[in-house]
This record gives C-alpha cells, sequence and structure tokens, in this order.
C-alpha cells in the first residue's frame, strides 16, 4: 500500500467515522448543538508513543485507548458522549496499513460508545507517535459531577478493580526472569492484567448514578492514593482506607500474593480508569442500586472527614503504609 | 527557577487565564453553555516544533501563534470565541523560565481575544514541543459560514495580504549570503516579513460581514492556490484569477521585484492566516461595506464558475503560471 496524502487519508479511513456535525470532515470547524436545557462538557488528554502507550502496540488498541481514557473523563463527570476531535501527529515512519488499523479500531469504539469523530488535525512529526483527542459530552444543564463537591461525611466508593493496568504495564515492562513473581503468575491472570493496561474500560453506564447521586467524581488515571488525595484536598478533607477493603480482581490478588510490595503499584501505579467518587450518606443506598442496575461494581472504600494531608492507606493491622510515591506521573 | 511540577505549573500559571467554565483548571472537564439560538463552533489545530514554528522561537510567540492559528479558523467561519483547551507536550529540556513566558504570552492573546482558558493536559513528551489547542466559538444556530457553500458567480474575497508569511518562512530558512534578494531587500521589509510568519493575525473583525454576507470561506493555512482549489471543488467550481490582482504588502512587493520566482511561494506558500471567501454578487456591495466598517481590507481576486480542475492563475498578459506546489505541506 502507498502511503496516502493527508486528504487521502481523511476521506478514505476518517470520513466514514464523521458524525453530523462533523460536516463529513470537509471543514476546518465542526458544529455542536446541545439539547436545550443541557450544557457541553470538554474534555482533552493527550497520548505519547513511549510516555502513555507503546509504540509496537496493535495500532487499533491505541485508537480505542486514545479515545477511551477521554470517555473515562466523561464518564465521571455524569456526561454523555457527543463526539470528538483527534489530533493526530504521525512520526516519520507511519504507513497507510498502520493506520488502516488504527482508523477501524477508532471506528468500532466511536460506534460502540455513541461518540462519532467530528474533525480533528492531522500533521507530521519527527518525535513519536502523538494523538490530542478532545471530547464532548452532554449534561443537564448546571448538572456536571464536579471533581470538588466532597462534603465531610461523605462516602467514598470506586468502581471495577484498582490496579489491574498498573500490574499489567510492570508486566510489559519487565523481564519474568529477573522477575520472579511474573514467571510465576500463569498466563491467564498475566493476559488479563497486560489487557486492561491496554484497553480501559470507560464506566459511561455510571453516569446516571453519579449525576443523580454524587457530590463528587473523577476518573481514577494516575493512581488511587493520589486521585483521591487530590478529590478530597480541594473540599479540605481527607481519608483512612483500608487497603483490604480497596477492590481487586482475581488476577491481581494472585500477583499481590505472589509479591506483596505491588501494592504500592496496585495504589500508586494509575491507569485504573475507574470512576472515584463521593456519595453522601443519605444517598449511598439508591446510588449502589443504580449502579447496580448499570451493572458496574461500586465498592465503598472509606469515608471523608475534614482533615489536611493526604489519606492514610492501613493494613488488616491498622497501620499506615508508607507509600513513597502515591501518584504515576506522565509529566 | 527549579522546575514546577504538573500542579504547580497549572495552578501558577495556567489557572490565572482560566475563564467561566473552565473551573479553575481543578477539573478534568470544562462546561460550556452556549447562548440560545447559538451552535458551538469547535476546531482544532496542532503545532509541532520544527514543523510549524521553530523551537527557537520567543516562547510568548509560539503560545500566541498556536492559539491564533485556531481563532483564525473561528473566524472564517463567522463565529464569536468562547476559550479554549491548551494540549501541551513538553520535550525533555523544558524549563519554568520558558513555561512562564509562554503562558504570558497565551494570557495576553486569550485576554484580547476574548478567548479564555477552559482546560487541557499537560504531559512529557522524548520527542519535540508540541501544542494542540481546541477552540470553541459561537454561532446564531444553523448560521456557521461553512467551506461547502460557494456558488457559480460568487466573487472570491481575500483579506489583508497574501504571501508575507511563505516569504518570512524563507528569509528564517535561508542563509542571506547564498540568496541575493535577501541581502538586498532591507531590514524594515525583512522584519516586517518574518513578523507576519512569528505572528498570524486572525480576522475576527470580519465575522460580521461573513456570517451575513458570505456564502462559503475558509482561513488561508496551506497556501491560496490550494486552499482555493479546495473551496472551489467542494462546489464542482472553478476559477481564473489574476496574480495582478492578488493582495500584496509593500514588503512582499519588494521581494517580488528582486525574485519574481517568489510570486509561487506567495501564491502556495501558506501560514497567511487571512480569510478566503466566496460572496454572492447582490451582496458584494454590502459585505465590501460590511469590512470596511470593520476595518479591514478585503479584495476581490476573482469568480467562481463551474468546471473541474484546479483554480488558473494567469500573469498580466493572460498567460497561466505553472505552480509546481499548490500547497504548503504541514503533512
Amino acid at each position: 500500500m502507498t502511503r496516502l496524502s493527508e486528504d487521502e487519508l481523511i476521506a478514505t479511513l476518517f470520513a466514514p467515522l464523521a458524525g453530523p456535525g462533523g460536516l463529513g470532515l470537509r471543514d476546518d470547524a465542526a458544529v455542536i448543538t446541545p439539547k436545550p436545557g443541557h450544557d457541553l462538557v470538554v474534555s482533552k488528554d493527550m497520548l505519547i508513543a513511549g510516555v502513555h502507550f507503546f509504540a509496537a502496540d496493535p495500532p487499533d488498541a491505541i485508537a480505542r485507548k486514545a479515545l477511551r481514557v477521554n470517555l473515562s473523563d466523561l464518564a465521571a463527570k455524569g456526561a454523555t458522549p457527543v463526539g470528538f476531535l483527534l489530533g493526530l501527529a504521525l512520526p516519520t515512519d507511519w504507513t497507510s496499513e498502520w493506520l488502516k488499523d488504527f482508523a477501524r479500531g477508532l471506528g468500532v469504539d466511536a460506534r460502540d460508545f455513541g461518540c462519532p469523530l467530528l474533525g480533528g488535525d492531522t500533521v507530521r512529526t519527527p518525535g513519536p507517535l502523538t494523538l490530542s483527542v478532545t471530547v464532548f459530552g452532554m449534561a443537564p444543564s448546571g448538572r456536571m459531577v464536579p471533581r470538588t463537591g466532597a462534603g465531610p461525611g461523605d462516602l467514598l466508593y470506586v468502581s471495577g478493580t484498582i490496579g489491574d493496568a498498573a500490574i499489567g504495564l510492570r508486566l510489559r515492562r519487565q523481564d519474568r526472569l529477573d522477575t520472579p513473581w511474573i514467571a510465576v503468575l500463569g498466563e491467564a491472570a498475566a493476559a488479563y492484567l497486560r489487557d486492561r493496561y491496554l484497553l480501559p474500560r470507560p464506566r459511561l453506564g455510571l453516569r446516571a448514578a453519579l449525576q443523580a447521586h454524587a457530590s463528587a467524581a473523577m476518573d481514577v488515571s494516575d493512581g488511587l492514593a493520589g486521585d483521591l488525595g487530590k478529590m478530597l484536598a480541594l473540599a479540605g478533607l481527607t481519608a483512612d482506607i483500608s487497603v483490604d477493603g480497596v477492590p481487586l480482581s482475581e488476577a491481581a490478588r494472585a500477583a499481590l500474593k505472589l509479591s506483596p510490595d505491588l501494592i504500592e503499584t496496585v495504589l500508586a501505579g494509575g491507569d485504573d480508569y475507574e470512576i472515584l467518587c463521593a456519595v453522601p450518606p443519605m444517598n449511598a443506598k439508591a446510588f449502589e442500586v443504580s449502579a447496580k442496575n448499570a451493572g458496574i461494581a461500586v465498592t465503598r472504600i472509606g469515608t471523608s472527614h475534614p482533615g489536611e494531608g493526604a489519606p492514610r492507606f492501613t493494613d488488616p493491622n491498622g497501620a499506615a503504609l508508607a507509600l513513597a510515591v502515591r501518584s504515576f506521573a506522565h509529566f
């Protein structure tokens, strides 16, 4: 396959993904008309090869991750996807085959999440593949779930399981010969964890529950310990979290059993793309029912209380864990 | 100055630029509420050091260019700026001083153009400095000026002058000792042309005239010849353009006199960020009056007519110019 020109690749690979308002990707701009009584919620995440994903990852997975980490932001805000813009800086060695697979993956998720492509920009870079997605969502006017709204005594919940992607990243990075627990873990668990790193699961199904019942929410992208600290600090709050209560997958449990030190990776490793939220006690039952109806597991991990300083994570004996690092720094 | 952490640089440098809806840059998302009866117009342009600007350009100019090329898209669509998101991928050698100057320049233009920062993402890159701006504007519902709407017989206008930035880029790139015309041009003209490359002038003042009177518009970013061809081809049109009628600055005229071959750079070099539009003949007078009232020069360069193929550019003898390249490829 010879290389496509910019106009050709837009016309053949990306225009088929365009939704209403994307104007067939023939304009420099797109038009968005929020439904009456709704605000537009916008978010933007950049992803760089070698920083946020591996350049050798399958192109369709790279595309899907770029869209999904942005959809995860919308999910945390209780917003319904409307569409997205894609900024794509291609390195010098791109091929049309690679880009075809990339566009195919992007199209699958754009369709499955009801989030069509509306426009963007394609440029070349002497550096690594760089993706910049801006995602648009809608929320009833004034009802976007903020990061700042937690109150004292609110119950703290996370969706799904924590730490899988961070362990998965270590599995990708570390040689199994040098890392005894990797060799023992078994391929099924390892594959599960690696896949959780490769492909986040944006918890859009939680948005109704969040919108109706949560006082504050964010997605966990940089590690539970750091992200919880950020959310609570904005409200002058902190919390005590029993590590035993943090929901783990079977695969993560197996890895932790082999290597208890992984607890720091679990709590501070990032890339979870689960929802962290605060729910006033009077809403707790309704929140849990609504999440269950949506088919998304949520686990109460603690209660907020007034105070300064980072949340304490305690072991089963009540001793505080000394976390050297609380967040994975993509920066 | 020691390096700031991501949270510190957001809090100290960027949060002061945040507008309403930006939530103090303390959330992953921003909220935009278009005025009733208005659509949101969105556009995104990526800029890469070494491709779209020089890494050694002043940081405040880099910031302003990144915002201005996006504002230029809004201007062409007849849209009023609302705010923007900034994706900033910093190379390994960034300094806090650099970033402070960058934020200062960004703040000046955000204020002057009424386009506050609403959010974004800051990451590190092993590659060159990469900027991704998503800009939001408002236009009365259904009234965004499209690229596709030109009709046969429409008059074709450009704002300002064409070719300055492209000559300015050559001045930046070429050694004056190897390029006789550069040595003769004189510093005042050279400085003018270089500045036009460094700092685009988004023609937002034209937006009322465009919205009321133009059938189609786009900004000239990749060269007049190629961009005019794109706009007309979308409507099954073409045009004959007399090169003598293309508006040039005095500095560009002086350079062309010294080196007539520069005409190709003028017509196909790009980075003009002027408005190209089609205006039905019955609207022409009103368009010209409205532009004049806005203080923005517009020049009629030709008339569209049905036909295939790229627009012909003719010299004073009526002979067609053979343009080897019609667009500057940022890709």
